[in-house]
């Protein structure tokens, strides 16, 4: 009863649901971050953030960041004091590997992710959750196991330094320490408390029950012996989309209750769907997301039919009001992968003004989303069965912290 | 509502509580195990069954088959047929390793386990629940794994043939096909399942609703791929106390749902308290049980001070009436474990017509008692730890099927 008269209360910011599995704007409308960050009590990441990552790294800040792209944080601050002293942590991202092919959104934080390994210099762990999509998309383990090896495949196309990162996924690594972390965060949390972070409900079956703890324990360094032996307290960083961060209030909930530290995150905004920005493009849509196996023909086809456009109605109205830049999907593409900002810049203002045409803008988007899928395409054509065994190999990271 | 509503019906059946952390008898009498039989669903197990397992293993029933210690059974016909047609099946028990030293009714199980080992020449699986105990008693899991090898110690002074037997605890085993099977099985049950089952709430840490897949997946030979590779329809026995029976009553449920035999079971009553028969023995009252540490001399004085007598209350009385053996303690532990059946014949008769005396039992069992525990003493005694690595290590059992 308290809930539903709570619900009343808050009225319409019911209507915008973001959680791991669901990510609706309200009315058809767009995500509105600003509430995000209030709801979930995470910090909005401003300039003066982006400011110490450049003066900390020695080089401009990745275009995701400078951009706002990734625009909110957990003690994200704290992570650049313990490098700033010297000291150094660890980054940790992950992916459910539920579908074959990855998509443009796909890659966001995994490139984000080699921007901050090769600016810190840290070690890195991918969790590649195949038990979560085991047990969420009814596969079997065998396909959710093949699906993870081919999902890392493209991971590793993102070009991370083997030295530096190490790969696992769920069903091959779950055990010893790890699920010892696992026990000693699922003793620390009740049923109740999921329910009111995750939306459980007691129809679920139990396996969705127990996943939380999963995707909790990378955060803490003695999940990987063979990785930070005796470096407990070494501080973890994740990398990820706004949508995972209730698996990560849990976990910096539970970590001080069982002697460890909290994680620091770092999260992204959703990338938009080809139709509009209202929520995360989705996998089971084709024609809603650029494929990382997407052909330069059909990246064309998808742009020119599929592109939301912000431009007039008329060639005569668009000279005269300019292109809505606010809704326009060309351009939102182009701010997270056209990497000059002068020529970002120009494109915004000419296209804003009226002076440049929808299909201009398209042309040019054609030609960067080219580019970067030819160039993925290539480097996922050289990753080797080997490779994805090396990196997923239980061993030391020989070049950790150095 | 239903709920009060089912238990307003039941009436008084609800009285009796009999699952995995909980005996209670109805108005503290003794357990009805005709009605946990009729409520459990399970079987009894009746003579024609002990006379076949003699026949087909050509030696004498164990005492435990022979005097009804093991009652209740699921399918152990279909185990017989397995073996009767020279086919192989496995065995599986465990223990949750909660107290450092065991006492007699925790070595029912294994001294009926060894028994059916040697009788069937089968391989042997022997769960250590450390990570139930973590959750359940809230130790660290340090404290639960080193109370898993002590516990080891005493199951291995039982006497198993290592080149048979795989002993292993979940903190160190769990992993692999093991975690998959888990896996699969948690897919298969909702929250409201296990609640119906178990009786959790919605206030209980999702450990505990995490749990009762760990002690199922034991039952499917596939989790073990050291030891049944290609094997994954053998069959499995289960010896257990009938308070276990509700985690393979789920077993049994979803075995068929993932393409798995159903487990088989055969299942004993509770070793009775020295105070008298309504449960199971407490390990937190050391005067309700003999513990296999106690020296003679403890035996001698807790038999004496607490060994609940059916024996009259005045000499003349009982030389009247005789004793009363169905609450006897002295006779029902003597029922357990004096192996002459004549013997054992012959002070139930005397004793019953009053001509032995209460003093008389209690030191026929003292001596028992203590040639039992002397013996599992020294067998633990020389149990090393290098013995324990062995029968723990993961490797194939050689001797396995013959």
């Amino acid at each position: 009863m308290a809930n539903e008269q709570q619900k009343r209360e808050v009225g319409e910011e019911e209507e915008q649901v973001v959680n791991p599995w669901e990510v609706t704007a309200k009315d058809g409308g767009k995500i509105d971050y600003d509430k995000l960050i209030e709801k979930f009590g995470c910090q909005r990441l401003d300039r003066s953030l982006v400011d110490r990552v450049e003066r900390l790294t020695d080089r401009p800040a990745h275009v995701f960041l400078r951009r706002g792209v990734f625009f909110a944080h957990r003690d994200f601050n704290e992570i650049l004091d313990v490098y700033e002293r010297g000291e150094k942590f660890y980054l940790y991202t992950g992916r459910g590997p539920s579908s074959e092919a990855l998509h443009l959104g796909h890659l966001v934080p995994f490139m984000f992710t080699k921007y901050l390994q090769d600016a810190f210099k840290v070690p890195l762990v991918i969790q590649l959750t195949d038990d979560e999509k085991c047990m969420w998309k009814n596969l079997s383990v065998e396909e959710s196991k093949r699906l993870a090896r081919e999902n890392a495949k493209d991971i590793i196309a993102c070009g991370f330094d083997i030295t530096r990162t190490f790969i696992f996924s769920d069903f091959n690594y779950v055990g010893g320490v790890f699920y010892e972390n696992m026990v000693k965060v699922a003793k620390c949390v009740t049923f109740n408390k999921v329910v009111g972070i995750f939306g459980f409900t007691q129809e679920d079956h139990i396996g969705k029950i127990s996943f939380p703890p999963v995707q909790a324990v990378p955060s803490f360094p003695s999940s990987f012996p063979h990785l930070f032996p005796g470096k407990d307290q070494l501080r973890c960083l994740i990398p990820c989309a706004i949508d995972q961060d209730p698996y990560f209030r849990m976990t910096r909930d539970v970590a001080p209750r069982i002697g460890y530290q909290k994680p620091a995150l770092i999260e992204s905004s959703f990338f938009p769907a080809l139709q509009g920005e209202t929520g995360k493009m989705s996998a089971s849509d084709p024609n809603s997301a650029i494929y990382v196996t997407d052909s330069s023909k059909d990246i064309k086809n998808k742009v020119n039919r599929y592109a939301f456009s912000g431009g007039q109605d008329s060639i005569e109205n668009h000279r005269k009001y300019g292109a809505n830049l606010e809704v326009d999907i060309p351009v939102k593409y182009l701010n997270f992968f056209l990497e000059d900002d002068a020529e970002l810049e120009h494109i915004k203002k000419e296209y804003g003004a009226g002076r440049m045409l929808t299909g201009e803008v398209k042309k040019c988007l054609i030609q960067v989303l080219s580019e970067l899928v030819e160039r993925h395409r290539q480097a996922r054509a050289a990753v080797t069965d080997e490779m994805v065994d090396a990196f997923m190999a239980v061993r030391p990271l020989p070049n950790m912290f150095s």
